[in-house]
């Protein structure tokens, strides 16, 4: 077999079976290797920015890394933004890059560029294959990288002869990723602080906020000594619904931030990081945490956090399992304008259980959080690392991940300009998303922002650079350019009919919600 | 004023005219700015890809940088892999790039990444604005750095604070950039290498191509010693048309490469590199140049190529003048199916004179400029490093360059799907751009990679992988989305009609030639 068979082997052989592509010449012998490995299945992507943003979202479905092919340094340079929010989020990928024949290196070919130092700054873990007898312990020790713990962005560069060349080296395993369980002397610690008369605090992270049970363990611990929960910004993936006590993200803003954690005594953390503001603003501070908490890790990134969290609770006097329905059911919205309010309503009530919703909201986001708190039990994948265009990426991704669960991206208009081309990869694949263009025409979180930063009021030629209505966006045409039913929603009443009627399909469809 | 408003002025009192931008919370502060600076036009992109290739299209055809405005690492992230081709088209671009507050940069938020690390690989020139006193000085530098020679991408780094900080400093002036004459020797040893019966081949880059009259004196070069000459693959732009002597660029497959330079003695470069092979392939040499052929440089990048080959032109005895017209005028082809061939006899037949082309046909690239020699006189931009994506991005910079121009965008289907973004900046500003897509369905050029590379024979999931057929993209949907008028052709005698339309109309319109 070729080094690119030896390759993709191993990677089956120790459970990847996706590969999210866009390949060039450097990269044909992996293509072709693909017809003699049936476990792997390739995706096709336009655009780099989709096979990254895809692999995060399927790690964060499954735990497990999906590869994203990617072509030399441009390719891997279009990846980097999506690649940025997944080494945020702790989500394991095998980013493969080409590179040259090492033969072909030291020429300054048209394509050459400084791969590792593109990779460096999104990767945990970075090999280059240094020969074809290599190969497979090469991408062994890729996916052990990315596995962690803790996890993270595992980059392969793969030099093309070592691609075409012949290798039968045998197909190294990778062993299971073990988590470590939490430490007994800080939940001994954390306890002795529950018992006291302190105001603790919880940040959660990583895997706690996408167990149920750990969600119900933070759910008793509040109830029974008034803890506060806060969920970390970059964590990948939570529950949310009816059913489970709701852990709200630390605020977006620092002022609301700062709220939110005033008057905490002790903040512990569980895969969790200390948080900090999105952004500096003149006379505003960095972190939101009160002067003089004292901070301890429950589980550091990379431990068991739910498990810390059960064993606190259970361990916790007073502390009583919650009943099973929190929030109201919500309605749908009365028929009238199309708000905010009016989609996040009609949403909730009308949400599959077990929906996965891709979220790059933005400026429309707190509100309809606050509606799908009441809606069917379901998980939010929120953008992590603050670089914008993940959200309709990380659709695929959970849909090919999750084939049996509905998934619904909630998109605002200027996010979903930066990585469209998600949604041919949608209709390719039949993936069953249904994607909510929250059409505002403006990219309104700067409108926000440009008063947060003191900037002087905006004159016309600075509105203009916030404006996205001169022309108008069509997302119905977009996305039936791409293959994907859609249609445009202009009252609450229009919208919860094409909602209804996208629920009761399956395969790929884009509402455009006119606000 | 604020640093902000120092940055801007100091571009905009040496010459910078025009920002392409997709800003942040981090860059509020410079887009407010915009409006207290009159002479500087702020121009919205939808992806950062956009605003690097619009400013690599931009500085092409002014030879002087645009800015380029990008939110933090991500933000640079998109914008790489256009960068790459601005880099090796060595392209005078100031990329402006927004940082947290340095207050900010010790906590790790959200956004947070080594922008420097991502910059390095495509900037000849790096600065981070040291503090609010140097930002004048800074900007300054950059392009300084951008303008060489060599020209470039210059790098600003922008901390947050710096730019809403006060500041009165002086606006610093950047010296006009001085191109060295060719040395004097250089010329003497062409003369007599010229004067011997050597076999002498020059290659043309830089700004040696886009110069008629540069071309005239390659021409008679070639007229008078049999001297055959290339074009450099990185070369930015280059002349052609009927009334210019034809300069092949170093065709692209190794074997061609082969057989165009066989048989050369001496060969000279004129602000070009050493061409070697786009990839490199399993018993094929990198380099098309042949054993024992002896390298000069006539003109190092940043010299004054074509004054050194009107020089030599002069000096050398019976070198005539040519004909004004070199070409045969061609005719619009014949209705019938509409094949690429087709496509370019008629495309060469109604080109306007002075049309600005920014070229990325990729597999179809070959035929088309063989019937555009015979079209009137016009300028084409290539892809210069390779990277897909760069087309639509170009034209928009082109158009802004010269709104006294048309720019026609010979667009591949495949490629035109990296960056369609551009079609909406298009349709902003008016801009008066035809595009033409080339709907073969297909990645044809790896049709022919996966071939060529030994890969075997492509099997149904290796085949499905370089397949955009499953579904069709529809680009008259596409462009109508994003307010540019489209139609689609699917005869010679349509797309004749279409496009004389198109060439009689002023504004952005788009025409998919259905191959």
């Amino acid at each position: 077999m070729t080094g690119a068979e030896c390759l993709l082997r191993t990677l089956a052989d120790n459970g990847v079976r996706v590969c999210f592509m866009n390949p060039g010449t450097s990269e044909m012998h992996l293509v072709a290797a693909l017809d003699r490995i049936p476990q792997l299945r390739g995706i096709l992507c336009l655009q780099e920015a989709v096979c990254a943003g895809a692999a995060d979202g399927y790690a964060r479905m499954t735990g497990f890394p999906a590869a994203a092919l990617l072509h030399l340094g441009p390719g891997l340079g279009n990846a980097l933004s999506n690649l940025h929010n997944a080494r945020k989020a702790r989500s394991p990928v095998v980013a493969l890059v080409g590179e040259h024949a090492t033969t072909h290196l030291r020429h300054d070919a048209p394509l050459s560029s400084d791969i590792a130092a593109f990779a460096r700054t999104v990767s945990r873990h970075i090999v280059t294959v240094p020969g074809v007898d290599a190969i497979g312990a090469a991408a062994a020790e890729v996916i052990a990288g990315a596995l962690g713990p803790p996890s993270g962005v595992g980059t392969l560069i793969i030099p093309a002869d070592f691609s075409w060349s012949p290798s039968n080296f045998p197909l190294p395993r990778v062993p299971a990723a073990v988590r470590p369980a939490p430490e007994p002397s800080r939940l001994e610690q954390a306890l002795k602080v529950l018992a006291s008369d302190a105001r603790a605090g919880f940040i959660l992270g990583g895997s706690a906020l996408a167990d149920h049970g750990a969600l119900a363990a933070a759910g008793r611990i509040a109830d029974a000594r008034g803890a506060r929960f806060f969920g970390d910004r970059t964590a990948p993936r939570n529950r949310s619904g009816r059913e489970d006590f709701w852990v709200r993200r630390v605020p977006y803003f620092p002022e609301d931030a700062g709220l939110a954690l005033a008057g905490l005594t002790h903040l512990f953390f569980v895969e969790a990081q200390v948080p900090v503001s999105f952004f500096g603003y003149a006379n505003t501070p960095a972190s939101p945490v009160p002067e003089g908490c004292a901070l301890s890790t429950l589980a550091a990134p990379g431990e068991d956090g739910p498990a810390a969290l059960k064993m606190l609770a259970d361990e916790l006097p007073g502390s009583e399992l919650r009943p099973r329905v929190l929030y109201a059911p919500p309605a749908v919205a009365a028929d009238g304008p199309l708000t905010v309010d009016a989609l996040g309503r009609t949403l909730a009530a009308l949400l599959p259980a077990e929906t996965i919703i891709s979220d790059e909201m933005i400026s429309s986001r707190e509100p309809v959080l606050a509606h799908l708190l009441h809606a069917a039990p379901h998980d939010q994948l929120p953008v992590t690392g603050g670089s914008i265009g993940q959200g309709l990426p990380v659709a695929v991704g959970a849909a090919v991940a999750c084939p049996a669960r509905k998934v619904c991206a909630l998109e605002a208009d200027g996010s979903a300009m930066y990585s469209l081309q998600a949604l041919w990869t949608m209709a390719r694949e039949n993936l069953d998303v249904v994607t909510i263009v929250f059409a505002n025409r403006r990219y309104r979180i700067l409108d926000i922002e440009m008063r947060r930063t003191g900037a002087a009021a905006a004159g016309p030629k600075a509105d203009a650079m916030l404006a996205l209505d001169r022309p108008e966006l069509d997302f119905v045409r977009l996305a039936q350019g791409m293959g994907v039913r859609a249609t445009r929603a202009v009252t609450a009443g229009e919208f919860a009919a094409q909602l209804r009627l996208a629920f009761a399909h399956s395969g790929p469809c884009l509402i455009e919600a006119m606000l």
